[in-house]
């Protein structure tokens, strides 16, 4: 049985009675999951967590579109967190008995429906982007709604799919399939910021680093220590026992130990048995080995 | 929802028509996923792998006592491996969602049931034992069942149910529950047996190692390495990386690398997840937070 995950960021963290109706409709459709919701009122956005088959959660992200689109009017919004759209980014992510490709399939019938339906302008992002200059989630919302006609009115942004201008009161939306993310962080027995600023700086991608690791350093004032903050965002082909044992190795330099690591949230079962596989010097290990995945098959 | 293991091993390994016509009635039982089954004919032997709940892996056993009582006699049977009984062991196992204490009760249940209905007597062991005598299953098969009627009319070895001699076919049988085993070997970077041996021997309960570890060394003669060879026996308390972690201590003294590591069949998510947790210094690590466990909540 295959299961995916969506996580569709709406631009309302304020109105609790608005959201809750929103999170009503989707948990209306058949074979839809609703596993989390959380608002934040700073940044005026909402955040569902959605599981479920390709059939049910197309269905899903199309009834919460039809439930959200009536009640946000990006022309008075405002938070702190950049936004495009009413319905801002919804990704895929494969993580049971379905693959990237079907993800990125569904992603796409998504995103034609939904400009179709509600005549929305759509992105595609991540690894549905058919486009390298429009892959990145930060690129395609740079100038946010705002800046939004003017944006597309460029070359280069005619959306994938709906009209060539931005709809009214909702923008446009960002579709697309990616991995799922890991919030990793390493602790560091030192309080030397410019340590941890150091060590971000060799493991991520924009300096040189790993392909999928995002990173900076912190100071945790509270417990006078520092910490690598990192999101990793594909497990598989930047696992975390390489970016630990990169973290390791580039403190030692200077003369710094690992205090301990912090995984924020959820985390893949492959990851860890990845991570297990890797210090077990484990041969030949499959993941159907896993008593769990044999009761479930 | 609850998910128990069990793993009868029944006294038939030859007649597969025989095998094959248990393994339907057990299959047949509402709620029981039969998930595997395989016969060895030198030890004359088949071992079912069961899952279900309490209430369901009761049924299904009866069904299995009931399906192969008539067609094993042990008085016409012979095979390498020790056995007591036509239905010779029966442990549960707790995998998901059920403690250790509800597999106690559901053994002992079971065992009184199996008593009763099939005027068999039958033993308890490992934690569901009430005796410290009779908590190994070596110790209560010693003497197999050419030696039971003896052993059952000797001080201490009148049964925890049933009748206090030997069912004429059947014999007895062993019932009970324990964790997972895991049948984890590493290969040594060397071909001194003695080596193997050495560490099996500092590692292994039996002659002063961790409590729930057995080993032994061994020789891969068509590769030309050597292996320790072990099953943990509860890999909550002896886990897997601090036996990892005591063999490569113990290897170094004799100059000798790991080479590898393997898990022979399935092992327990938990399992690998507490790996990952100590090779990456996880602090504050929740079983929660492992993706699939949230998709499945």
């Amino acid at each position: 049985m295959a299961i995916i995950e969506c996580v569709p960021n709406i631009s309302e963290g304020r109105r609790a009675d608005v959201v809750a109706r929103i999170v009503d409709r989707v948990k209306a459709v058949n074979g839809v999951r609703v596993l989390d919701h959380s608002s934040d009122a700073s940044h005026n956005r909402s955040v569902l967590t959605l599981a479920g088959d390709a059939a049910a959660l197309k269905q899903g992200v199309l009834a919460l579109f039809e439930a959200a689109l009536p009640e946000i009017d990006l022309r008075q919004h405002s938070g702190e967190h950049p936004r495009l759209g009413a319905v801002d980014v919804v990704p895929f992510v494969p993580i049971e008995g379905v693959t990237m490709d079907e993800c990125i399939a569904l992603a796409k019938d998504t995103a034609a429906e939904v400009a179709r339906r509600f005549d929305l302008p759509v992105y595609l992002y991540e690894d549905a982007s058919t486009n390298p200059a429009r892959k990145n989630l930060e690129d395609i919302r740079r100038g946010e709604f705002e800046g939004l006609a003017a944006k597309m009115a460029s070359a280069g942004w005619a959306p994938d799919y709906g009209p060539s201008t931005p709809n009214p009161s909702a923008g446009a939306s960002v579709i697309g399939a990616r991995m799922p993310l890991i919030a990793y962080n390493i602790n560091l027995a030192t309080d030397r910021l410019e340590v941890a600023k150091k060590i971000a700086a060799a493991v991520r991608h924009s300096s040189g680093g790993f392909r999928f690791v995002k990173a900076m350093g912190v100071k945790l004032e509270d417990r006078g220590i520092v910490q690598v903050s990192m999101n990793l965002t594909n497990y598989e082909k930047t696992p975390m026992f390489r970016v630990f044992e990169a973290v390791r190795s580039e403190a030692a330099r200077y003369g710094v130990s690992i205090l301990e690591s912090e995984i924020v949230g959820l985390v893949p079962a492959a990851a860890l048995a990845a991570t297990a596989e890797y210090f077990l010097q484990l041969a030949e290990f499959r993941t159907s080995q896993i008593l769990e995945n044999k009761l479930r098959s």
